[in-house]
């Protein structure tokens, strides 16, 4: 079986994400990176190209090369990786999608609702498969917990917790990341709320199986001149009468990366944290707390499908964004058979709502915090 | 020196708090139970009296037989515990107040705003002390945690997170605790809002040294029949413009008391769970992240005036509140002689702010969870 | 129900373990404390007591005079609490059993084996009972721990994990509680092993049920110029085939009082700390881990009865100590009406075991760590 | 930068740490695997190394065949992966180093002592490197501990101990992976001593910088018909004064990969566990107790260079293995260059202390546990 040829766009030198999604597309062996425009500076996309052992040739200057030159190739690429600042993923995912390249692509969906809809449009135009990186859901426990709940282990849910906590915007330092990630033109209106609120509610909707029908957000800015909100309050209303909170802050300090998830329904219970991934802790009402672990006696059936190791090693982040990768990999290779498949894989549908999200939190709280319905 | 003389109203067998007022007034010697009410069932009352080992003339069959009796008496009770069901709390306090005994009454302070202001008005006119046991202001690591923050170790305050789940009412089996507590004519308008999230609500403006300017409330009644909520999401802003969420559940399965505070501020963060209460995570920005310990190197001066063991030996839910009751006994004694002393002791003015706090949620969460002001 | 007339000998101020057994007798108000020979400074003897608002005819200058006078009163105490440096177990105890008067005594039982022969001898020659606080089986969860393996929970034990570290003698700064612990003359030849490797060894035996057939222990004096041990490395033959390692050190640098006990056997694992004592871990062999909660679904009866407070509500380190004085109080009144009572408490029995453990492990080091057996 | 041509024997279909070794080969991108004698079944191997995408004509049936042929080869792998049972370890390694062709072993170096001089001999021989994959010294917060403890932040060692539990031969159900590794033809003398114990052994030598003068062990085999030990007790003293405890367990209940290591000195003391292996426990004596975070604020050089992604987003046992392959990777790449470079890459030293290890434990257990010394 040979490896599918990946190309990337952004994930330059200093860059964060594209290191990982190189990672994550090398760890089952299944992509092969063979292209890349790795930044807007042409010397730098050389450059970085270079350092990763790129073919010269196939280092571009701009996406919009990339795609051209690329689809012309007989050995062109057949799939790309999007891992720029939000404002470029819609132009640019558009151009590989267009010309019939699969897309992988960085959340959010992009900056603006409208180059959301426009990218949605192109997308439905093509052939051409748009997989969101919301790379949370590839945890094998987390998967474990979508499945306990879509059998009814927990019973109707009643009550969604999720929080996003990180502190390295807690003062102004700056930086290249934090840059874009507080630049309403190149992140979006959303600062927190679209860089991680987006990831907690893409998490609380696919472990529960449940929609957000409306919210009413308050969100707040601390940092002296940020344009952007660096914390976020947020309660939810799910359909079929379920409730929630949000919180995500990148503010809260003495906090790394703290995703968790908790989902309380009739019969039993459930709690994840990001940081302690390998283990999900279990309830049924009336009787003691279990824990189960990934690979371990209580392990179900969709968490091993995901799982590399026994019980006991460890697999942590880029493990589970590889899991995103190596599904990608399997709809892709269905989609050049023209086969269907089955999969859990976010895509056009999880970003729309993401951004969805996004906006109508900024509306609500630029509104008073009031109830605002998500239209799907 | 002599204990001193203390009696109890409600109590009696099968009462949960109860007990737990009368392990706290016993455990550091400062008070000698003598006389009781401890049931509105006269036989009851007596019964559980005598198995306490009360003379079995001073088991009163009422509060107001007692009140009355003791005050009569040259060896009359100094002090009396109220731990009746809310609505009782009003009047049985008030009986004694009136005749300058002192009160240590469990919360929250009444069923009702107009029984609160009643109350507010007897204790104003009374020489005598009303003291309120928010119990879990107790803890030495959460007075560390007042301290640090007041002496600026965090900075300025931005985010406050509390939260208090609990499962025992989950499900609609009841018992004699589910029946009051669920009651509205005896527990008051909030369910999980007056019986738990009047202690977050106190403990986070404890901590944090700041009060609720308005509140955002989404209250739920998840259990079919239940006439008050048993899980409330609400969003906080402080004064000075520190913000915050509380969400506090009874139906939240796999939680048995989970009582947690995080406080974010501009230079550091603290964490703290009452189910650890030993430890309190504290990080300085930049820094990493300690774990201070009760009795430990990094303890504090207040956290060490209320600690009676040493590191590594834990304490708990007992303790916490057997300081409540050794702060009330220093309290009393200095009010009968006449003498000030400062305190952290809670009373009138956290019951009322507490009964606003319930009353605002019921008012907000009716409203739709309009942003609804705190008046003090 | 009138409370147990008590005299405590040791204990006065600055003492560390006098204070924890007033504590302990206090809370559940089966005590009163009325006499005591608080130091062997008649000064401070005296004003400890009237610190304690004894009568002050009743704080005696030494144990022998107390003991004379106290019974020779009509309500003189009818037991007395040992809480000396453990030189004087053996001559204070048998001071009061020789009179008829209870003893409840600090661990380790004496200071040297002639000793505790000598107090076992008076002991057996003695009406009254001898109990020792081998506190740590007061804890709840190990009392369910207990009641789980005695009840083929784990199926054979094959492995006892134990270990009990601290740091506090990790220098030689001193003060009041290192010189005498650290001082063989009065602590006895054991430094660590007396002292805390003692109670590690009482508790893995009370939690196992088996008993230790024979040691190999290397026994360290790291600080220097200390006299005694302050790190032991002991591995363990227990009768029947099971087989165990003691750690036990006050050189642990990060360790505050870090008790800890696994148990495994064939068909399953038990793990508990004694920093987080309100949990027990239990795995069946082939199911996933659950953690089973003071006062929660998963609580045995033999834990519910040694709890005061639901689950969630921590119970800590005072509250098992109070466990065993409040099953002594059970005890005093049986033996008082000379009825026979089933019990767990821990005795001479329990005490001369912990002496052969201390001797063996001496010997065993001088000899470098050869096997020696101890013999009951 | 060409990838390094890497070729494999042992690791076809149902094996364990084949699989292990091409992940940690394949995340950073160093490695391509070109080559593989995957099992000592032909046709096995054949099925295998198609499965993995090999070319045909590279699925050789032995070790002997595939170190013939591909030295052969202007192509030809530059480095091979011994992955099959212990008692293969030499002979396929020594073909491989007679070659010039670089070997990465799995561990133990050997079956049995005679293997492990004759590879030494072999190694000593040949210009070719030998890596030994001891992983856990791959995981940045162990690097971490070791720069600690090198620069003195602990002062003088004194107390190493060092814990591996696992529960997957606590009966005798078996398996593939059971059946090698509890053969004494297969797997050596050693059974958990081997398999688990020797990696406990490295690591806290690796992390303490002390080598293990003497031992006393005492080894069980608790399964019965069971060959090997599956439980083994030892008590260690490092040149230098300090001393330790080893404890390595299959049969521990409730255990799936629990290796653990806490060091103490006289001025600190530091603990990490390999199920929480982003973090390290630091206490300097008389300080809070400190959460040092892989990539966070304490995080030190040499944690730093072997971390891939920021703090809170989890690493774990495949990219702690991917480390040694990486470094692997520049010292490969060095020795084409014949340029001396310095590292920390576990090898033949390591190796042979570690069947010294295994060896001197089993005879020490079968001498009764008696103090027996290691021969570097």
């Amino acid at each position: 079986m040979t490896k599918i040829r990946l190309g990337m766009v952004g994930g330059g030198k200093d860059a964060f994400i594209g290191a990982v999604h190189r990672y994550a597309a090398r760890l089952d062996g299944e992509f092969e990176l063979v292209a890349g425009a790795l930044s807007s500076t042409p010397k730098k996309a050389r450059d970085s190209g270079l350092a990763l052992g790129l073919d010269p040739t196939r280092c571009y200057g701009s996406f919009d090369e990339m795609a051209e030159r690329e689809a012309a190739r007989a050995d062109g690429i057949e799939a790309v990786a999007i891992v720029t600042p939000n404002h470029v993923h819609g132009v640019a995912a558009a151009a590989f999608l267009r010309r019939g390249i699969h897309v992988i692509c960085d959340k959010p969906l992009t900056a603006t609702m409208e180059q959301a809809q426009e990218l949605a449009q192109v997308a439905d135009d093509s052939d051409a498969l748009f997989i969101l990186t919301h790379n949370y859901t590839g945890y094998p426990m987390i998967r474990q917990a979508r499945e306990m709940i879509a059998r009814g282990d927990l019973g109707k849910i009643r009550v969604v917790q999720v929080a996003y906590a990180q502190d390295w915007l807690a003062d102004d330092t700056g930086g290249k990341q934090a840059d874009w990630r507080t630049d309403p033109a190149r992140a979006g209106l959303g600062g927190a709320v679209g860089d991680i609120g987006s990831h907690a509610h893409n998490l609380a909707c696919f472990v529960s199986g449940l929609r957000v029908d409306s919210l009413a957000a308050d969100l707040q800015s601390f940092v002296p001149g940020r344009a952007v909100d660096d914390n976020a309050h947020v309660m939810l209303r799910f359909e079929g009468g379920a409730r929630g909170m949000l919180w995500c802050s990148q503010v809260a300090v003495g906090n790394e990366n703290a995703l968790s998830l908790k989902v309380y329904g009739e019969t039993g219970g459930l709690e994840w944290a990001q940081e302690a991934p390998n283990v999900l802790w279990f309830t049924p009402f009336g009787a003691p707390k279990q824990l189960l672990t990934r690979s371990g006696a209580g392990a179900s059936a969709s968490a091993n499908a995901v799982s590399r190791t026994p019980g006991g090693h460890p697999e942590g982040y880029l493990e589970a964004f590889a899991n995103i990768y190596t599904e990608a990999a399997v709809a892709i290779r269905a989609a050049q058979k023209k086969r269907q498949i089955s999969t859990v894989l976010p895509g056009m549908s999880e970003g729309l709502a993401g951004m969805q999200f996004i906006e109508v939190c900024v509306r609500s709280s630029l509104n008073d915090a009031a109830w605002t319905r998500l239209e799907y």
